[in-house]
């Protein structure tokens, strides 16, 4: 059975050590009485119902799956699943961060991404049925109608009731603009919606009174393409009364008409919908549909990315602790640290390569603890802050960087999970490891919220060079920043050298693709998954001299905490081992895209 | 359904234009009669068995996988493997290289080895079946007796009986030396095997009359470690008669005690099996038994580098033939190949990153299409020239290549597929493209016959730094005599160029590594995996640039061929796309050791 305990000491590194989470809070007037005991103790309730409710629900519900009924169109979760969901609600969880209005807790978005981590390094299935329900809220609370927002946001700030986002359709995914699904306006101002859409997450299952899709339609006459595209609310029961009061009425005419067979996240049910005529209410303004449902994806894309998080932590817990484990060959060098000569072997951990796998797995699960929490902070300061130039700068780096943290947090995630299985050999390969059901849950983060090259794209056209890399500077500013406060420290050198010469590079390289784009776009989309990788390394680069920056000042202590040792190793580990991809990711980017586009399409 | 047509086209430009492998055959008197359309014939015949009778079994196999009895402890195999096998043993393909005295066709293992590649693309699960069997014939013709090879290889040549490897036990894989499984001498010089193995691949199933064990255990008083351990034959019935009359007689006490639920190639059993004083028969020396075995386990390295090659091809085929129908987005670029705007939008062939993934996995699979294929020359070279030197130039091809070949082919197939899984979006992740599947069959060869780090190390160490780099020295002479070859051409210099730059890197990454090896044997470990890397692409560059040549020669030509012309596009893709990887993974193994054995291993 594969293990997982939160890292509640390198969250609070990060949170209290690395970002002055807490203080950064305070200086917004919504979190005024937020204080670092607080944060604390919320993260270890939040570990301790992941460890002890939702990990043990993990590979029995892999194993089980979502089991759909034809005939009722139901959609069982696997055994414990409701118990958990239940428990989840009794404890307020859903309402984290949600407005206390409607009954939130309303604490910073940072404990939200530290929560999420957790939760899916130890269910990611299980999660999404909350997390979507996240999304939901976010999306009707900017765009709903004060009725809308009375009716739905109690009940799914409670998990009361759960919630989805219907936008894919068999013939379009990407591509949003060609979506066919119907919206007919009524007399009583409500809507009927028809159509079928495909790959919705959590569309249908028993874990609540009440699924509340937001679906995307076309209305009559509508503009073809993506300017035709409205939001709606549609239920699978209407919804009688509001507030706490709103109770579940008739049920719509929606269904489930199936549910997929996948690679991974087995537990969660990823649904066909149809919409036969189902009521549904315009959410936001009509045509502007795609803009209300971004506020829902780029909250995704970052919960995406911090699911690929959770994995890698879980993962690398589990290898090191295999690798400390297992006997299995000899040190090749002098007796060192772990070698124990009265066992008939050494346990794995002794050699080298064992340990790349295990660093490249803690290094990308550190890097990206720091990195995740930094950007929730952006989405607190982006919503929160009084000041209008801070909620500016806020949103800058939020729209900047959510594609970098859903991509490159996603990507590494795959690699890592990866690493971490090979380090169990064989026995990674076997179920009962968890391992691989990891590997097969960190797959799906790579594709769904807009594909890891749509991400790439996103950062290189419209976050880049639409703006002349103005949102790209001001995050050089604050790396500028980081340096020049470093110059002068030789202990330091070993981080800020290369982590200066990375920003030097990634200026002249999207110079060079600027300049080429501007002729022949083609060129931004041939260097974009390349380019988003050297930005990935830029960010961790930062965070990780940063996290450098604090070892440091520790380390120098008479006892020193071992804690600060293992941060300073990891470190130089990502620095000497794996920044250097950036080398071939700038010739990669920098080739151009004629080696891509020359050959004819019919010579694929 | 996944689709999947042998690229027999390519198969006959590798081993015609690039290779000359019909000429290099029959300069051997074992392959004088070959001819030309003999190979082609073969091959055509081959592929549709393939395309025919594998193919369609593949995802059928994945979704009922092995069945465990546990009363009876037999295993079934899916639904239509055992007709599939029947007919591959009326076709006599089991034999194909195998001694005309035992049966078999006696053709040249470059042969087998262009079959293993369209057979694993088209169904892995299956063909391990054959795969072993074929591996057990080569040990038993290499080291077993006259009464053995009378006994059992006219058996396994025609597949009327299968073989299997047993090394693995619970407590040790790579580690061999560990191993428990004891043989008791009998005094009619036969031994009673008792003990436990597990991760037996086709140890039990419902294909074949009987199944042949080789088994690796340890005689009374042996030595510790591997010096102690012998091979021994172990049928599941024991033999009455021998050669062609050979028929089986009584059950052997051993018996299947399970089956392993593993993240993919579900459809061949992974076994249990545990031996109880079972009866078996010494094969080889004693204590030699990893000698012996070692046969069949480098013969079986290469075949997995070649399954990493057929699902890469595979992948390929599917996601080119999805990135040219499904429609999404339009091409940011002026109308170009591919577009055509009659319809609502455009195949997605015509996005550079789409391209750039679809090439990723061509590259990696047309440069080991001719990478495999000459090393399966070497093989032939090896066992059948008749001049010594050439015999022995060819063995020292095959130990420093069977390595990279294992390790490089298949990395790059799990990169390769899971590109061309995200090709698909969504629908990659869902059961039904197949593409999952493959993506899962990928990952366990990086694993099995030696995880992909244990490659590495072999090459580093065994390999290369043992001898001084002499093997490695043969090696660089074939890229000498080409790059001299081609020095003036100009239209060679984007190939010649990067390839002697990289060849000049080696030797000076060799040298560094060696040094720092000689103080500290950690150093060879940390800087094993990316070195392999290294040599992968100085290797793939060179049969790139071989293939341009050819390309070149004929794109010349007033009516040029689009073959060639898509060769040499490819080909561009790879030097440029593909080849830089080498700026990373060199300074990564420049890095040394102290990076990962700095930490304590309590700390991880």
């Amino acid at each position: 059975m594969p293990i997982y305990k939160a890292p509640l000491r390198d969250h609070q590194f990060v949170l209290h050590e690395v970002l002055g989470a807490v203080e950064h809070a305070r200086g917004m007037p919504a979190f005024a009485d937020v204080d670092a005991d607080t944060v604390n103790q919320v993260l270890e309730e939040g570990a301790r119902f992941c460890s002890d409710v939702l990990l043990p629900l993990n590979l029995r519900g892999d194993e089980q799956g979502c089991r759909f009924d034809p005939a009722s169109h139901e959609v069982k979760t696997p055994e414990g699943f409701r118990a958990a969901f239940d428990q989840f609600r009794d404890g307020g969880w859903q309402g984290l961060t949600a407005d206390a209005d409607y009954g939130g807790q309303a604490l910073p978005h940072v404990l939200q991404i530290a929560f999420d981590e957790m939760r899916c390094a130890a269910n990611q299935a299980w999660t999404m049925y909350s997390g979507l329900t996240q999304g939901a809220y976010e999306c009707l609370h900017v765009h709903g109608t004060p009725q809308q927002k009375q009716t739905y946001l109690p009940k799914l700030a409670s998990a009361e009731w759960t919630g989805t986002m219907c936008l894919t359709e068999a013939h379009c995914g990407t591509d949003l603009g060609l979506l066919r699904t119907r919206a007919e306006p009524q007399t009583d101002g409500s809507y009927r919606i028809t159509g079928q859409k495909i790959f919705i997450s959590a569309g249908e299952h028993d874990l609540a009174d009440n699924i509340v899709h937001l679906v995307l339609a076309r209305l009559p006459g509508a503009p073809t393409g993506v300017k035709g595209i409205s939001l709606f609310v549609v239920p699978k029961f209407l919804p009688q009364g509001d507030g706490d009061s709103a109770r579940v009425g008739a049920r719509n005419s929606l269904y489930c008409g199936g549910i997929e067979h996948k690679m991974g996240i087995h537990a969660n049910s990823t649904c066909q919908i149809v919409f036969e005529a189902a009521t549904g209410w315009l959410v936001g303004e009509p045509n502007k549909g795609l803009n209300a449902m971004f506020v829902m994806m780029n909250g995704a894309r970052l919960a995406v990315g911090v699911q690929g998080l959770g994995l890698t932590e879980a993962a690398y817990q589990n290898a090191s602790a295999y690798a400390k484990e297992r006997l299995q060959g000899r040190s090749l060098a002098a007796a060192k640290s772990g070698s124990d000569s009265s066992q008939p072997a050494d346990p794995i951990i002794v050699h080298p390569d064992i340990r790349r796998a295990l660093l490249t797995a803690r290094a990308w699960s550190e890097g990206g603890r720091a990195f995740s929490c930094w950007l929730a902070m952006m989405v607190d300061q982006h919503r929160h802050h009084p000041d209008a130039a801070e909620r500016e700068t806020a949103g800058d780096m939020l729209a900047l960087m959510t594609p970098v943290a859903k991509a490159f947090l996603t990507d590494n995630a795959f690699d890592g999970v990866s690493q971490c299985l090979q380090v169990f050999g064989g026995h990674g390969y076997i179920h009962e490891s968890g391992m691989e059901q990891m590997l097969r849950d960190a797959r799906i983060n790579m594709i769904y919220e807009g594909t890891n090259a749509v991400q790439a794209l996103d950062l290189i056209g419209r976050k880049v060079l639409m703006d002349g890399g103005a949102k790209l500077r001001k995050f050089g500013k604050l790396v500028q920043e980081f340096l020049a406060e470093n110059a002068t420290s030789v202990e330091m050198n070993e981080f800020v050298t290369p982590l200066a010469d990375l920003g030097d590079k990634v200026q002249k390289l999207t110079m060079e693709i600027g300049m080429r784009a501007a002729s022949n776009p083609d060129e931004a989309g041939a260097a974009a998954v390349s380019y988003l990788r050297v930005i990935g390394h830029l960010v961790f680069a930062y965070f990780w001299a940063k996290m450098a920056r604090v070892a440091l000042d520790h380390t120098s202590d008479a006892g020193t905490d071992p804690f600060y040792r293992a941060k300073l190793a990891t470190a130089r580990f990502y620095f000497q081992r794996l920044l250097p991809e950036t080398a071939y990711h700038i010739r990669a980017a920098r080739s151009g895209a004629k080696n891509l586009m020359e050959l004819e399409a019919e010579l694929f």
